[in-house]
């Protein structure tokens, strides 16, 4: 890596007429390349931005799930998820301090801008013009996040300024970002994207936070749950746990719940479901398959399991199922 | 829990003389007992600060150990200690959210307020006044940390504010703090307090991450190490696998690190040593015991060891020592 200040690269020009100074600008060329070389860079970046929002959210100890909550998730703390999204991305990507902004990349100072309204939603300080910007923006309500990198030049700042003196980027300033990601897929939060209906029957407050966890595998079947969804459902860190239990309890109604191993991944493959991986399950309601139903499906503890159709009267079956239980 | 709210209480009055309203005020009275009440609860509210602290610091991530280094905190991750303090208290102790206020104890509205300064460095706002506050106070470099319980009259506030118009409470009002801990011992930072030397030696930036836990255990005898202060310096999670590691290469210079487990615990009682609990190890110099010796002496894998003198040559010991292994 080598050491250069970028103070020894030519100052960027004023572009004239809205020219793009593009590949004049190898420090950025610099920078530009070393995210690309970065093996799944865009999968890592949705990683980091799903991370520093849950880790804000602390669901476990919240049960908390939107960040734009008002009343439960304060302004002091949607300010901090700027800082955990620059420190989670620091460490995912092993990058050092820079000299004076957030990251050296290549030997070039960098300066993290994350905004949870828009790509080019920060306000830039005085201090920061002349340099590098990784901006960074997500959007948990869409499931998508975009991050670009731009030279933070006079000519793309918008001429007023908030009473701290920092400004906006123009539209201008957004013809020059280089995308590293545009509208990549954020990995979703699926508490967030449930109906109020069936969110409000897992949070119900008349029910225990087992009988919550229950409630989630009864009323969000046939999609993959994963394991933060239950930790905020659960309020606790042993998710596993009260899956294990909710297993039990839903065996009854004939709600099977499948994980990553005991044979529960043939079983999904068998039933056409998706297939859980480590920290993720499964849950759908079977009956005993009819003489002559075409169905998929899967041998249970005592005999071949369908799909429920929902006319079907629930019939109990064993929780125990799969190969090494 | 009953359901009263505050209002239903009769206005404290003002006092006159500085004579305290003390037992006048039910409602501070019932929050005061239901916090004396929780079993251990001195010992609860320092691991709250101690794990507030550590999450924010995110030493893991950031190899950061003082949340009060300017430059490497910054200013809005300190304004956001106070909020990860009332999430982990909240959670701690079970808490309902309050009406109008952070939390519900003992069916009356109470206010978190936390400050790394002092125990009454907080600035109250307007609509903070009248209401019961549960002020924190945790100052790491001291170790140690407060928390008292006061109904914030106006004649508690000195009369000066700040541009937003926010209240410190006066010397009068410190002597209406009824005191839940005072003075409390916070479990200690580890990496804080060592020697600037020692933590060189630890943090240089020539040296691997496993090279820095093997300084660790090297330059840190004879005193119980704790998982969070491995994790900082492995700056990884997966602290235990870092000191497997240490173990080995410390063996060739005859230091031996003791866990919770396999046996060590007796060979740190025999060699007189603090023992490890689980998350925790404590590395010694030993060297074979010497004829007629009558130091302490633990059997390892050869034979009998004592803990070295420092002009004692060091000595080899197999990697493989305790029961387990």
């Amino acid at each position: 890596m080598t050491d250069t200040l970028d103070l020894e690269f030519p100052e960027p020009r004023p572009a004239r007429g809205g020219a793009a100074v593009g590949s004049a600008d190898q420090a950025l060329d610099a920078v530009e390349a070393w995210f690309r070389a970065q093996s799944k860079m865009e999968e890592r970046f949705g990683r980091i931005f799903r991370q520093a929002i849950d880790e804000v959210l602390d669901g476990q100890r919240t049960a908390r799930f939107d960040i734009n909550a008002d009343g439960l998730v304060t302004k002091t703390e949607r300010t901090y998820l700027g800082t955990k999204v620059e420190i989670i991305c620091q460490d995912e990507f092993h990058l050092d301090r820079g000299k004076k902004m957030d990251y050296s990349v290549a030997g070039h100072d960098v300066d993290a801008k994350f905004s949870m309204h828009s790509l080019l939603g920060q306000a830039i300080p005085r201090e920061a013009v002349g340099n590098i910007c990784l901006l960074m923006h997500a959007s948990d309500k869409e499931s998508r996040f975009s991050v670009g990198l731009v030279r933070v030049t006079p000519d793309i700042l918008n001429a007023s300024s908030n009473q701290d003196g920092k400004k906006t980027i123009s539209a201008l300033g957004r013809s020059r970002v280089r995308w590293l990601v545009r509208e990549g897929r954020l990995p979703e939060n699926q508490l967030l994207h449930l109906s109020p209906i069936v969110r409000g029957a897992i949070f119900d407050r008349a029910l225990s936070k087992q009988e919550r966890v229950n409630q989630l595998f009864r009323k969000v079947q046939n999609r993959i749950i994963h394991r933060r969804t239950v930790t905020t459902v659960a309020q606790q860190h042993d998710g596993p746990k009260r899956v294990r239990d909710a297993r039990s309890a839903l065996a009854a109604e004939g709600i099977i719940i499948l994980g990553y191993r005991d044979g529960h991944p043939e079983i999904a493959r068998a039933l056409e479901l998706a297939v859980p991986r480590q920290g993720e399950w499964i849950s759908t309601r079977v009956v005993r398959r009819p003489p002559g139903d075409t169905r998929p499906a899967a041998l249970l503890q005592d005999g071949y399991y369908v799909r429920a159709r929902e006319d079907e009267v629930p019939q109990p079956v064993s929780a125990r199922y799969g190969a090494g239980e």
